[in-house]
């Protein structure tokens, strides 16, 4: 049996690739800078490409105490999912704000025009996922075949 | 403009949806029992149905200090990605294990024959998310389409 640490960034396998984001309180070493603006919003990490997924975009986010997105957008056939995992903040949905803290998930169609703040004193984390809308036929028990007892040894 | 606070559960509006899940700590609240099993294994939130999603399937898991998962599985059609939030655990996928903590990303493969475990003595956190391999055409930037500045009044 093979053991990975967490020492190793990234690992991939012939089913799976690994990688080590580090904690979410460090996310501010990828920057993330839109093509529109001058300066890095914040520290956003794109997994798609250091995991070669197919079927979804996903981005960890640390988002700082007192920033807001300078833009609004929407999308041309993703759906997003925003998760919030630590801190607060609120999200701007055409004309509905929703105030977001750890646990808050929010589904947003692809014509909703979005954006977020962080009106807090604290760090606000989300992860945000995008796939393509109707996209899914079917998952977890219809989708899942189980298996026998893993064997760890 | 309307603003809607975190202890409303559920609110759904022309392009988004809603559900504040709690805190992770509190996700056995939400318990998870497998038709295969007598018992749950954990806490487990799946989003979709409470946020009407159609490109994607995610699981928000608590799992508890010195549990592992009873059996493998692997899938038919889906992608999966598991994003560890919090705690230390393991990931069996075919015959090689991972370690996991605050920031592992994990692509597993349908075929992958994966299954967890929690070998330590605080709680595992991890989003599961499931979407159609294949089936992301586009994203991000190729996606998007910015808007103006958001109007927070």
């Amino acid at each position: 049996m093979v053991v990975h640490t967490t020492d190793k960034k990234k690992v991939t396998g012939t089913n799976f690739s690994c990688f080590q984001a580090g904690k979410f309180s460090e996310l501010g070493q990828y920057e993330f800078k839109h093509p529109k603006l001058e300066k890095p919003t914040h520290g956003k990490l794109l997994v798609k490409d250091n995991l070669g997924l197919t079927g979804m975009q996903v981005s960890l986010n640390r988002f700082p105490a007192g920033r807001s997105m300078p833009f609004t957008h929407s999308h041309k056939e993703n759906e997003e999912l925003y998760i919030f995992v630590g801190g607060k903040g609120q999200m701007l949905i055409d004309r509905e704000i929703i105030e977001v803290s750890e646990g808050t998930c929010i589904r947003v169609g692809t014509r909703g025009v979005r954006a977020w703040r962080n009106n807090s004193n604290e760090d606000l984390y989300f992860i945000c996922v995008q796939a393509k809308e109707n996209s899914l036929h079917q998952d977890t028990l219809d989708d899942g075949v189980a298996g026998g007892a893993p064997s760890w040894d």
